[in-house]
């Protein structure tokens, strides 16, 4: 068994490219994909995001959070450095939490479209309250779909311990 | 795909706004919200909120708490500053904390008529023992009740470690 | 909404005297309750207890736990102040720690006749060895004794780690 | 309510004992029990054992770990005093992790015969690898067997960290 | 009851043996077994590997995780020794962090033919985002496939908090 | 050895007071003091005050924080309930961080004339930064205005981490 | 080296034997010593106490606290479980968190006349404040007097975070 | 006494202010500072500052870190709304870490002359590696300038554990 | 420099050697040292040590701790894997806490010779009180005489939480 | 002020290198330096490189550690790239840990002759026992030789809390 190929690796084009560019403005044409290996198996990929920076639609103010997304993959995979710089795009763009968080789950899928996936926003506070949002989403008239509904009806029945400091 | 719009704004007077008046009193009726752009999808957004503060009725001490709340928007979805604001109001208002949780859900279910919700509020201890109320609903007849009524019957299987200090 | 009136607290003698009495063997006479104002609703309430001591029925040795208490209210709710001052009439008692939070169980339904309830006790350790004991209820004959056992069944799936300090 | 009485102690002949011999090699037959007083209803008991030692089979080199038991009486219940010295008489016994956390399961089941039990194991490293069983057993032909069924497949979704420092 | 015999331990040859070789290069037939002595129990055995380096297959650099495997043994359980000989074998291997968990599984299905498995990678972070692959698998047409799927869709649903310190 | 006695305790009228009155405006005359009965030592009473608020004197907003006073006691002692009260009575009082802390410190400096004594905030962010003002002083002439120089001089070496969440 | 001798450890008569007596009124005569085979070397020892409880001196509310305890012995050292009976003495005393850890360190000096000893409470709130006194002693006209005063000087920098949960 | 008056926050024009320009290159002209109302004392104020990003001067590639403040000051103040707009002028601005730090202490003590002041920067790791800078500095010619010195040979004996996770 | 040659390991007889002898009482003569390649530098090596287990040498019942040895080497190094097998040799060894801190040190001052030593061990609680012995020593007549004397006068300033769970 | 001009940047050859080469053999010159710009000021530098492992002389097992980097620069300061790259090489290189950090140290000396630096490895266990070496270095003759001094005599008098899990 010898890794990945070089074939199975075409398509993979940021990846350890040298001239590599940072747009800050809204770019979901950065994604790219590969392929999964492991189609007769249903698993789960999850990335760590922590370095999630956007500004607010009405005051131009920076925030900042820690996304996770975790998805079940179909035949596409995101590669994670066009993941990286598609999430760095977001950083002058302006939007509300709750919307960022339903924008990257949409780019994903476009992308992918995966069997399952979600997407976890957890960002600093303004004022003292900081915003959580969480959508998820599996595939329509599949059992994706009702494991996105269980997911949904599970989530975050134990909030972590959050006192602003 | 440029963010919230000025219009998709509308109806949103607190945030950014310089003249903020802080009310130490209990006043619903600051209480804002703005459209969902997502309505055709269940997700949850939650708000932690570690500096409530009221007094008690009986003693006119006054009590700290974090209050967790999430919820399911449908139509409306509420606005951040003017949550903070509301929640402000209670600062100097006298209620037991079973209660103070009920009414902020209350006050919620009638601004969004949201699909789902739940509020969980966390106090410091008085006389060594400190109580934490967790009330939620889901809008009857749909599947939601349903949700309300599973999440309550799960809620809270691991107690947080509590040591007062 | 003004809050707890005079009326909605009459009951509650215990809460903001000044001449409270602290007994130190077993007094359950001692608890008092008033009037859930949601009885629409259910929805839980926690006590967070970190202060128990009872002494060990063979060797008189002092035992130290926290406990703690989450109900489903009826029509009754337990007041705090009261249920501090029971707790610490087991300060001079002696009994076994899976005795202590099945009365203490027993005390509360007897008082309240609550939907639900459960007790947990987490107790510092003899000889290297530490004792949690868990009991639940639910009333017999409704949705909330199938809530009992479904809480049971799932109980502590994910014990906290303990290394005796 | 007086607490356990001299009667309902007796059979209890090593807590609070001075004499007490530590034996070091395996010895299921110090485990004693005692009545429980609750047996109308299920309810959970669970030690927490940071002090467990054994050694290895093949080298002889001494191994540590915590030992997690949980249990749901029926008649009878385990003493901790003697189920601490049982633990201890492992301490120079030769046995890999997974079958010594078979072997207390089933000793406890022979002296208690409960209506559910689990034990669990967490071991530190050798080599760089730590080892947990987990095991579990309800009463055959009860609902306490699904009960068993379903805790397994729950079992640990969560693993905790370990960074081996 | 005299712990594991000699005859109980034959076909371990790496355990306790003083010139053992270490590969760097995926090396599935480092692998070994010993019987299960407790097959009429359904348990879990886990391992926890913080030990985990392999290379990335198009830029060479090293990458370094935490794995976490779990599985109910069939007749043949994996010894400790070689798991960790195998594991050591992907030290300069190139690969993804999603195909190595997969592989990894795959090689302990073959050796064992397990009732049940699950494999959980958790690596650290390039260009500050970090990747955490799981898979699972039930003997198909067992009851244990279904396990599998139950497992899948509990997956996770709290995410640890990951900062990148 | 009996314990403070009723004369050691005279001057003492907050504690245990039924009738406790809360004021909401800055209110340094609630200050109470009792005698040092172990005046011929230095030793350190640390208050932990996770309760304050006040509000900012430009916009108006609550502001939450933790308070650390630490003092050497000469003749002179705060009694803590009075300690208690004073605190609360910041709560609709305006003033920024920095300043609060020198008002408190100086108070307690005119109530008991202590050896030496530190006051240290820590608030909730506003904006993304959180601020923590720390003052201290010896009395004037003495080895303790030595003493406050030099723990300044070592203050805070090592900041808590801060993440806002 | 054979580890303690009998001779060497008569004078303790309270560990490991059968009929303690558990006093809950200050009682220092429990105390007992055994001597220091190591008198020619300055060494530290600490106990952790977490089990400490008293009752307030004008209210007799029960409070809680752990206390530890720092020393460097001379000829004397104090007996572990003659010093857990007589912190158990404290558990229906009458006095101040102050006076309380003065009067320990004082029987302490009185009972081992060590070189140095240091005692620090930590307690459990009432009404959301906390006190934490600590003293210290060192012999006086020796280098331990200085080390007292050094040790003051440097007490508790960094005040742990609390938060009263 | 009754907090600062408006005469005390002239100069201040930040906070407040509804019409806030969020300026994303560098920017020190932005800082504001206020008068000092306790100038007799020494005392610390520190700033915690968790939302600092800039960008990679070779790769472009934004970067992130935790940036500490610590001063003692003279006359002047700085503002902490003008701060976070200071340090939000970094955003997509090009610099190594180390001169990052560097730059920002400079720019403080041109706009405060302060006593003392020391800047911490914490950042995420880039190939597995994070770099933390810190610099500190005293009035040249005063016994701040030992301060400096002191504190810089007492800097972090005690690295924070990082394990990129 | 190609690392350690085989003539600097002579000497070394353990590490990797098959036939390993697990003795049970003390057996200070396992202990082996290796040669120091850098003496012309004072720098320190830690040993952390969480399996430390012994028995009490009044009751016989075993005791359990974690043990931190550092040292500056001279000439010789304590060679780590004989340092293991002389922590096991203490495994039916009685002694009290105390007294085996000193017999380590003692015993690696005699192997090692070295410039400086320090052991530290950190018990669990029997009796709801644990040990933690700290002894260090320094070479007569040098300067790490002083250091021992000023690391001693700074021991433990900070406490760890003990809560015995 | 714009940031890192080009010509300021000029010797840093491998960061945004596409070609990057892994060397897994030690290779000490990969190491580069830039110039410091801030040459009149002592600061403070620390890498955290949690990614370190290497291989054990006698037995070839894989070794894995942390180690933490502190330095305070002259003319020259260590590009992170090249340091990566530098630790990288250790990979499939045979010392013990204690030889690492001093090599490591050495190394670091050559390349940036620093006015102060200190290196710290935390290991992970191997046979329960972990080991973490300390070195350090001040310019000889000068005054960070006596701040070398004094940061050994004050090294990790607080040693974290291992458990090996
Ligand atoms: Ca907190
Ligand atoms: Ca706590
Ligand atoms: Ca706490
Ligand atoms: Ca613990
Ligand atoms: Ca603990
Ligand atoms: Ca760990
Ligand atoms: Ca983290
Ligand atoms: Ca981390
Ligand atoms: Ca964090
Ligand atoms: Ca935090
Ligand atoms: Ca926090
Ligand atoms: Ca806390
Ligand atoms: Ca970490
Ligand atoms: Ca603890
Ligand atoms: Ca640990
Ligand atoms: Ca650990």
């Amino acid at each position: 068994m010898a890794g990945r190929s070089q074939e199975e690796l075409q398509g993979v084009t940021l990846l350890g490219n040298q001239g590599t560019q940072y747009k800050f403005q809204y770019a979901p044409e950065i994604l790219e994909s590969f392929d999964n290996k492991h189609p007769g198996r249903d698993y789960f990929v999850k990335f760590n995001c922590p370095e999630f920076t956007s500004v607010c639609p009405m005051t131009g103010q920076p925030d900042f959070g820690t996304v996770y997304i975790s998805y079940i993959p179909d035949v596409k995979m995101v590669e994670s450095k066009s993941l990286k710089l598609y999430l760095f795009s977001f950083r002058n763009h302006g939007d509300f939490h709750e919307d960022c968080m339903n924008i990257i789950m949409n780019d994903l899928i476009k992308l992918m479209n995966p069997r399952y996936i979600e997407v976890w926003g957890k960002f600093t506070p303004r004022g003292g309250i900081s915003i959580d949002p969480y959508c998820n989403w599996g595939r329509p008239g599949t059992k994706y779909e009702q494991m996105a509904e269980y997911r949904l009806m599970n989530h975050d029945l134990y909030p972590e311990k959050v006192d602003n400091r």
